[in-house]
């Protein structure tokens, strides 16, 4: 999260004044997250998060996710839920940005996650892509397929400053997804960006899901190859089959995969390393002047990607069946 | 605040696990602040604030501003108080760094201070004088007189960088207040940092004062010079007389200030003027990569400082006898 925007006194309680939530008692940034400014807001009735939408996010998709958390967490999702104005708005301005209230999530972010958790992680994956089957709301995902070459195009001319031949390699990578990525499989609302640091656990327990401000539709698999490099790598880029098992277990216990999935899952994991490494690939190339956030490393996901290239079956991952 | 240090979950629950304060229920990283990496801990009993000491923050400082705040909070002055753990130790150590973890505060700091805020920062700053009276601890003020020669030779060879003449300026300053810098006037504990984001205000209502790391013992009414040159400016870097007055007169309202203190007021402004210049010009000039935190404008206090050069008595700052 990071704070890029700054409040005004008069511009805040005007905004609150909106809102039918209690006397604001506490106001603090929040330094984590990269995307938008997050604000902790403690008032006398319960706690908020209040979110600036900062440039990265379009205004036109906030509907979206906003629609999208209201209908995640009515079907027992345990997500952000956003909170209405008294004119019934869930979105308005502060600060020149659009902003919105959030219910506060209790839990807590797991920095090295161990088998369990990736089980849970799993589970709540399958869950949400189920609960999100009849949201009537669509988002194309943008990172997706079309989306990589000009992310390619992007950085390309500077890519080999990061590493020799990351420049070939991206390109060999894309060449490869562009014959080969899967269509028509079991489409959905998928979250698209469930790292551990989106994930909120209490124990062992999962407590919640946020940021769903990748969130779209694609194919619900792709968020589980997603979720499978996020989540059961180690920190030397090992794959971690355990973990990948109790994922994958952990999401056929909720939804089970077809065929087709299981099949594509290699291809599905090999796009998603490389749409984080593109990603992380254009920022690292762009820090701007004041950034508050580190770049994170390319490379982390062209090791994985090589991971993936070497995956014969989804019974690399750790699927049992 | 910002985050400097990432903490380990192990590391984490290690800590928290010497304390009595309930279960974790939420933990995250705040963005404010400049020197320590702070967190908010939110448990099944209530809310707290952890904070890593970082390397500008010496280890053997950290008794006195610990103690400080104890004894503070013990004489009804509403600041952090520090919880001790199950061993009777406020500071421990968390993932390499000295660690304490104090009470949370409720309260909003004021980005735009009115007059009526001056007032109460008046009152409550003397009200820390007088509670600091009998504080057992001692601390000399590293960046008063003897700490600003050093400041600037770290600073002289490039300050004409920041904008022309601007090394003569501070050499100028620094002989002016090498042969005026006041002796002998009224100590004791001084918070030495007292600017708006470390005031809390719940309403118009001063509730609580935080980030007690600067202070140390040194004239009272030094401090009060710094809270002019803080709160009593306009935008502009204008002095706003009716801010100072209300300063001044809640000051006194509470602990009246000598002859003495009244005469040396101007110096002690300019003093406190140079000694903000200085360490925003230091730190102007040194940004490290990858700093969480975009610098402060030295230029801002050379403004103020020449404000306070044209003041002929404190009746200029709005003191009304």
């Amino acid at each position: 999260m990071a704070v890029y925007t700054e409040v005004s006194d008069e511009a805040l309680s005007d905004f609150l004044a909106l809102y039918d939530i209690g006397e604001v008692i506490s106001f603090k940034g929040i330094a984590e997250g990269v995307e938008n400014s997050n604000f902790l807001v403690r008032t006398t009735r319960s706690q908020f998060i209040l979110t600036l939408y900062e440039k990265r996010v379009k205004a036109t998709d906030l509907p979206f996710f906003i629609g999208l958390m209201e209908h995640l967490s009515e079907r027992g999702v345990t997500c952000p839920q956003p909170v209405r104005n008294r004119a019934g708005e869930a979105l308005g301005e502060l600060a020149g940005r659009p902003a919105a209230i959030v219910t506060f999530l209790d839990g807590l972010w797991i920095r090295r996650p161990n088998v369990a958790h990736c089980g849970e992680v799993g589970q709540a994956l399958a869950r949400m892509h189920i609960a999100g089957a009849d949201f009537h709301l669509r988002r194309v995902n943008s990172l997706s397929l079309e989306g990589w070459p000009p992310l390619f195009h992007t950085a390309e001319s500077r890519a080999d400053e990061v590493t020799p031949h990351l420049r070939q390699e991206c390109a060999a990578e894309l060449a490869f997804l562009e014959e080969r990525w899967p269509k028509g499989l079991p489409s959905g609302v998928i979250h698209a960006d469930l790292f551990n640091d989106n994930v909120f656990f209490l124990g062992q327990k999962l407590s919640g899901l946020i940021d769903f401000y990748f969130a779209c539709n694609d194919a619900l698999a792709y968020d589980l190859a997603i979720c499978l490099g996020a989540w059961c790598f180690e920190p030397d880029n090992a794959f971690n089959v355990s973990k990948g098992r109790a994922m994958i277990s952990g999401y056929e216990r909720v939804r089970r995969l077809e065929d087709a999935e299981i099949e594509a899952l290699p291809v599905l994991a090999r796009g998603a390393a490389l749409r984080f490494m593109l990603t992380r690939l254009v920022d690292w190339l762009n820090v701007p002047p004041g950034a508050k956030v580190a770049p994170k490393n390319p490379l982390e996901y062209r090791d994985k990607l090589r991971f993936h290239q070497l995956v014969k079956t989804a019974a690399d991952y750790g699927l049992t069946r």
